[in-house]
């Protein structure tokens, strides 16, 4: 069985706990929608913070909502050089060892740890799982055409309820096979 | 017959020819060598210089040497982006509907075409073409290791005498696949 998806590539971004929102915007502050994302619930924000190092710093970062339970700064290996970082790469929440980073508000800034790599991964339902039969994976490989295309390995596989289809890419990924959101590409069979 | 190879990563850089060098530089200026490439009599110069569009610029861009015949500006993807460009990916010195891009030295600037997103390319003599049974093919496919790893494809082989057995990759690809200059990856037989 053919297994065609949809790409949505993931610019460098911050999801915030309840905390550390208010200790970068002030006391109940509430996070503004900017538009839907393709998974439900989810959203990116009309707030921006800037990320910074001692080596340097990246304004203009979006904030993904809703507010999580952690907070984590996703970014790219581009990214990670020009502040002198080396994230790990990692699922999202899993942040032990991930590195720190300090992130400026308007009301306040943090230094955390939360900062890593996204690993590849795709997004479906445990129906969607069964129906291609990738219940026993815990990843895949994906098949991205054109002239720099290639297989991209250790794609993660990630289930909730009513996910929307759809294959993350980080910016370096994207880039690098000259990928864009929306494009269509091809999960393998073994 | 595994082949084994070593990979060095290409940041953005720019060759010139000698009158586009003397109108950047001045009249008869000539490029001074910060350090030896591997490919034999090919150097990283100490000139710099800036890359520029309506919508953006690079400064710090690293001139090649030595001169060449043609004047060409080698960038990545993201490096794109940022500049608003759309070039085409290109073997070196084919440069027809290549991209048109300002550089700005010391003495003056210039606007030419020749900007391009480099090939993956192997460089390789034709003697280890044909140790590697290799002569009948213009492209491998090569595995890169790790956990953001996977298989690239259309990898050009470019062959020329002394070459230095050397995979090249530009920026987006080494940083997508978590790979650096010196790392051993693998060229794939079909």
């Amino acid at each position: 069985m053919m297994m065609k998806i949809s790409v949505g590539v993931s610019n460098r971004h911050i999801h915030l706990n309840h905390s550390d929102l208010e200790k970068l915007f002030g006391v109940s502050y509430e996070l503004t929608k900017a538009a839907d994302l393709t998974q439900p619930g989810q959203f990116k924000c009309n707030e921006t913070l800037t990320i910074k190092t001692n080596k340097s710093e990246i304004s203009n970062v979006r904030v993904l909502g809703p507010t999580r339970l952690y907070t984590q700064v996703e970014i790219s290996k581009t990214d990670a050089y020009k502040l002198g970082l080396n994230p790990p790469i990692r699922n999202s929440g899993d942040l032990i060892d991930s590195e720190e980073i300090t992130i400026v508000g308007p009301k306040g800034e943090i230094t955390t740890n939360g900062c890593i790599i996204a690993t590849r991964h795709i997004h479906l339902s445990e129906e969607q799982m069964r129906y291609y039969k990738l219940e026993n994976k815990e990843t895949v490989n994906v098949l991205l055409p054109g002239s720099k295309g290639g297989i991209i390995t250790n794609v993660y596989l990630k289930t909730a309820p009513n996910s929307f289809f759809e294959l993350h890419l980080d910016t370096d990924d994207a880039n690098a096979h000259m990928i864009k959101s929306g494009d269509i590409v091809e999960i393998l069979e073994d």
